[in-house]
């Protein structure tokens, strides 16, 4: 992995840099959430040698990686990349700059992003779909060994020691998709984080570890996916393309998850066409086989909940035009959600799309007439890039007139990390 | 898992004690290790409010569990119960001391370990030999379930908040038997306590989780194991009899993997019969299918990774009577081996032993005359158990003179957790 960067690189960390300014917006916006304000307090300690990124206290490392993780994934607002079926910005920074020295350059922390995303996606292709379908969260699982992987590259670890980071992240990786909803989930980025910044401090410590864990016998795919892999062909395809560019990142413009999208562009779509839940009798939402399988809360008690139910988001959106990201708060959602949704049924007879296409079809009946709306590529996929304009945005909703300067420091090419996590404060 | 001490815990407790000296005389006798003494140097924190089971620092809750577990698997001395496939003392010890105040008592520490090998047991029973033939340290995996439900009971939490620190936990089980023969393999002992711990603190902050974890849809065991469970057999067959009596836990004698210990004992046999190493011409180890899995280091390089070899220990006790726990460090192993190994060979020919047995046979060729010796149940193994005063006697060898008061608080009813850490200093 520790070769130099590419010719065209230019391209790379013109992405890099949106996604660490759509991480820090992502992040900021939680800062005061309960469960997040709970977390700091928790693990806050008086002196520790690590400050947590946007909060006023420190702790040690491995805690301020946690916190950096579960926060920027909180709200569920952050970027997926579609081959890792994951999150990678929000587990990759996070541990990133829990081990950052304030003197380090951002490039350097880009350039070792980039390559962290491509472990998890190039990971992620090897596995998926069937690590996610059966149940394994890759943000948690190849979100551990992707963040020690930037780990590595950021710390210009020696061979030896990069195969170490990644054997020792790799007895870490854990973490299944039945807590969606819950505050588990977006912990599970934090746990990420967590388990690289500890693969790092094991490996200064000297520990010895297997210097073989992806072998084909007894190995990491082996055992947690029944996977044989070929290396050959990983250093075949590594960065040609980059994964951070082909298939590249997703933004999000809401706070749900990104299963969610094709759906919500669709009822976008309805009621741009004028079509108003009172006068809808019934609706039917299309997805290919297990292409709903995450959003796995038809009938959610909270807005947190909520951010995975495409009957929620559909609702929202054809009562007001729009979702209202206040909604996917951990709080009750309204009763008459409950009457409601008697009239949503989801169907699973749309057929594949690519990894990048996400296929949802909404039909809904009007005067007994059915209408439909059939979304591939929506808004913010690689295929439909969600305009600058609204990244930058983000960042203003979460930290105002100070995000001028800050998007000066990430797309700069000589400063330090200190001067953005000042800037952010 | 709340309920009161059953009337004829009497046993239950006597074992238990005996398993706390065992894991103290384990943890005290890896002390000055090179390697435990590195990680102890990274991870300690200047004035950190949670000591260090026999180290003379302090850190943070977390990382004191990490270091105890890994210093107490350290030497693969510590004991081993059959259902779980596991090391449960450590692991569950190790968390608990992390977490426990100097005035709790030692009593209550106990209960909640014979309940947290209850987890592991009754967790191994329903995935075992599945899971460890298929690659999982249950130490790890399951062992940070069982380690958090001690510290459930431990702490006497609420049943909403044992249900969430059991979830919490099954986010992280993590780590594989490529491991075996490095650090990480003990380091899988402290990680399964630090996510206990970890658990512990989540549920602290007051973070929400899936309070279904274990469900039949996409619940852990299904992801883990593929596997459906019946909560209703749980309640049945809880602590009747308790998973540290039937079928028991294995201790120790020597340094070593106990899948490695039949074989051991049969190498003794031979040698008390006059067999030894100049006279052996060719020497067959015959197990049954899987029975010598975790024994994968046919040609050590180093003792450590000698102790899953069993030619390395077979070839020491045919030259010498007995093998010497000093040549299973981390040191090269002398070069003799190697040409000696040439006559060893393995065969799975042997039917499966009952959950609790390791039938292990050894024939060797003298003068072209075959002399064999089998063992099913060797000396420490819970049909076999091991005196008393052998385990006395590491604790001994770990604290000289002061094992007897050590001893004595551990037997005594009413000491507490300070008297005991004062004592093991």
């Amino acid at each position: 992995m520790h070769q130099a960067q590419p010719e065209d690189s230019g391209e790379l960390f013109q992405i890099a840099r949106s996604a660490l300014i759509d991480y820090l917006a992502s992040l900021k916006l939680a800062d005061r959430e309960v469960a997040v304000q709970r977390l700091v307090e928790q693990l806050k300690i008086e002196g520790g040698d690590t400050e947590i990124l946007s909060q006023s206290v420190t702790t040690t490392a491995e805690r301020a990686a946690l916190i950096n993780g579960f926060q920027g994934h909180y709200l569920d607002y952050d970027d997926v990349q579609p081959n890792f079926r994951g999150h990678p910005s929000v587990t990759i920074f996070s541990a990133l700059f829990a081990i950052a020295a304030p003197t380090d350059q951002i490039e350097d922390l880009l350039w070792a992003y980039i390559q962290g995303v491509e472990v998890a996606g190039q990971f992620g292709r090897l596995l998926n779909p069937h690590h996610a379908v059966s149940g394994w969260h890759s943000t948690a699982t190849i979100g551990s060994i992707a963040s020690a992987a930037a780990i590595s590259i950021f710390k210009r670890l020696s061979v030896e020691n990069t195969v170490a980071i990644l054997s020792v992240a790799a007895s870490q990786t854990a973490g299944m998709l039945f807590q969606a909803g819950t505050d588990n989930k977006p912990l599970h980025a934090g746990l990420a984080a967590r388990n690289a910044v500890t693969a790092y401090q094991i490996v200064q410590a000297g520990l010895t570890t297997s210097e073989d864990p992806f072998n084909n016998r007894n190995g990491w795919f082996k055992v947690i996916g029944d996977l044989e892999v070929n290396a050959t062909n990983w250093r075949q395809t590594w960065l040609k393309p980059a994964q951070i560019q082909t298939p590249g990142l997703w933004f999000k413009q809401h706070q749900f998850c990104s299963a969610a999208i094709s759906g919500y562009d669709a009822a976008v779509d309805l009621w741009q066409k004028g079509i108003q839940w009172k006068d809808c009798q019934k609706i039917v939402i299309h997805y290919p086989q297990n292409g709903d399988r995450v959003l796995n809360q038809p009938r959610p008690q909270t807005g947190q909940q909520g951010k995975f139910s495409i009957e929620y988001i559909v609702w929202q959106v054809l009562n007001h035009g729009d979702v209202d990201d206040q909604k996917f708060a951990a709080l009750p959602i309204e009763s008459q959600f409950y009457t409601d949704i008697e009239i949503f049924s989801r169907t699973n007879d749309l057929p594949q799309g690519s990894v990048t296409s996400r296929p949802a079809r909404l039909e809904v009946f009007v005067n007994g007439a059915s209408i439909v709306s059939e979304v591939d590529d929506p808004l913010g996929s690689p295929a439909n890039p969600l305009p600058q304009e609204k990244i930058i945005d983000k960042l203003q909703r979460a930290i105002g007139a100070q995000s001028a300067q800050v998007e000066k420091i990430v797309r700069s090419t000589n400063q330090t990390v200190s001067q953005l996590v000042e800037a952010i404060k």
